[in-house]
């Protein structure tokens, strides 16, 4: 419990060379927990100046902007089968409910180094994993004959610790989500992987698109990501970070098909289920990607790269 | 599990007449769990506009400027006491960590909306419950001569769900720490109390500057709350927004003395631990206080205010 911070801190940091140069300039703030690291001014502008451009960039179509906090119901991940098929990612958010005496045992263990989670209950809500979840529950009824197109930034939360500087524990995401007619879904979540694809590539960044899949659980997992893939429910655009290799997802593009216009009962005005798209912009990555690329000096960045995020 | 959530956020957001205005005119997104609404695009303008204001105001003195994510090591609450002092309001985070046997047992509780947490395990993250913690674990070590100034905008977590619109489970606070030897602390707490009141006043908020107490836990807690008082540890500023009689504190001033330098070993040059004052403006309770004072449209708002907020 009074282990030093700053050694577990120096050693975390040291297994990955592109990390160790966030920290060295000053871009990111070395944490004890990996992937929950400070974010310095600099990385925060680029961060919210990309941001920005995207604000920007969809500014054509009409567009409801939202934030939802970091926590959110935990009904929703229960009713989306979450835990079914990511129990390994989910943060259950619990609390403290008991009396005087029960909280002396609470302290007593925490001070012995002793476990304590058994004397806390799981509370009303849990971390959000994934942008657009706690939208769906916010549209139950009847959409617009048009549909509907949502933007938010939220953070989320994925329970996968690591050293490699872009797997985060908590980080931002871009969303928008658009819903509607199943063709309508389909052609505006096709058209903006083209869009973001062009604009990453704007940014003179490596950028690909690839039908990609997400992590499920298990063998059953493993299945469900086959079909997902066959399907090509998900694209990914890939930008090499990390590795030239093993290039990392920077955003992705999902068709739900009707499954959150089910669960949430949000129907299109002839009666049937809304179908649903996301896309997501992984705002700490792209802020990754543009150093690696471009190096930890914004203002030796190229004019277009510059005049795209300063303009 | 599958209860309707339209209902129950309709009965949560008729109990009190300022969060329906909120809904009404499309300022806040009803969700189910009380505390965790979604914020809309109004919303948010006011509230950035606000944060870019103190920026601007506290361009004058040297600030490094950092974001932390929601969650932080759990070892920064259990060394700095608060499992002891505010057990009630921590969020804990749990997750998943079992095999496909036990991931099945889980699924299945979740599915017969039997109890799971049991089968949950503590990560090594919690919620984030004050906006400065995750900063003084980075500055263990010693601190330049003058000391040091740091901002940070973060959300924070209190487990206190609520049907008052002000009281939220996840809200974002604009945090300055002030680090360095105890005179210049506390002067520079007591000057930045004096101007973010007369702050407040210039955007025409009837705020009023108090001596305030923590929420401490059980009957040892309030001979703390009592202590706090007496010594001037804390002020708030209150500003009406649900009531007059119980005005809502918008924005805090507390003095630690040499705690968190004593627990994070940050010392200055002489050797002594160093000394720490924190201010937080709480974002949502201003944005909320400006809607209250001045209505729901902000393009209808004084000359003067709206001058300050869109300069």
């Amino acid at each position: 419990m009074t282990q030093p911070l700053r050694a577990a801190t120096t050693e975390a940091y040291d297994t990955d060379s592109f990390i160790r140069q966030l920290v060295e300039d000053r871009l990111i703030i070395p944490t004890a927990v990996p992937g929950t690291f400070g974010r310095a001014a600099v990385f925060e502008d680029v961060l919210n100046r990309f941001n920005d451009l995207i604000t920007r960039v969809s500014a054509d179509e009409p567009t409801e902007f939202c934030t939802f906090p970091p926590v959110i119901d935990r009904s929703i991940i229960e009713r989306v089968d979450y835990l079914d098929w990511f129990p390994h990612l989910c943060g259950s958010v619990h609390s403290f409910c008991g009396d005087a005496v029960e909280a002396r045992v609470l302290s007593e263990n925490v001070h012995a180094n002793a476990p304590y989670g058994q004397l806390l209950e799981p509370s009303r809500v849990v971390l959000n994993p994934a942008a657009c979840y706690p939208l769906y529950p916010t549209l139950t009824g009847t959409l617009p004959a048009g549909g509907k197109l949502v933007t938010m930034v939220n953070w989320v939360f994925r329970h996968e610790p690591s050293h490699e500087p872009t797997r985060m524990q908590s980080f931002r995401v871009r969303e928008f989500v658009r819903l509607g007619r199943p063709e309508d879904v389909a052609a505006w979540r096709d058209g903006w992987a083209q869009r973001s694809l062009s604009l990453l590539q704007d940014l003179e960044l490596p950028a690909a698109l690839d039908t990609a899949s997400d992590p499920f659980f298990g063998t059953a997992g493993t299945a469900m990501a086959d079909s997902q893939k066959s399907q090509r429910l998900k694209f990914e655009i890939l930008v090499p970070v990390i590795s030239e290799e093993r290039p990392t997802a920077v955003c992705s593009f999902n068709l739900h098909r009707d499954h959150f216009g089910h669960v949430f009962d949000i129907h299109l005005p002839d009666g049937s289920s809304a179908h649903s798209a996301c896309l997501g912009f992984g705002l700490e990555r792209i802020t990754m990607a543009l150093f690696k690329a471009h190096g930890s000096h914004p203002h030796e960045w190229s004019p277009k790269v510059r005049q795209l995020l300063w303009p």
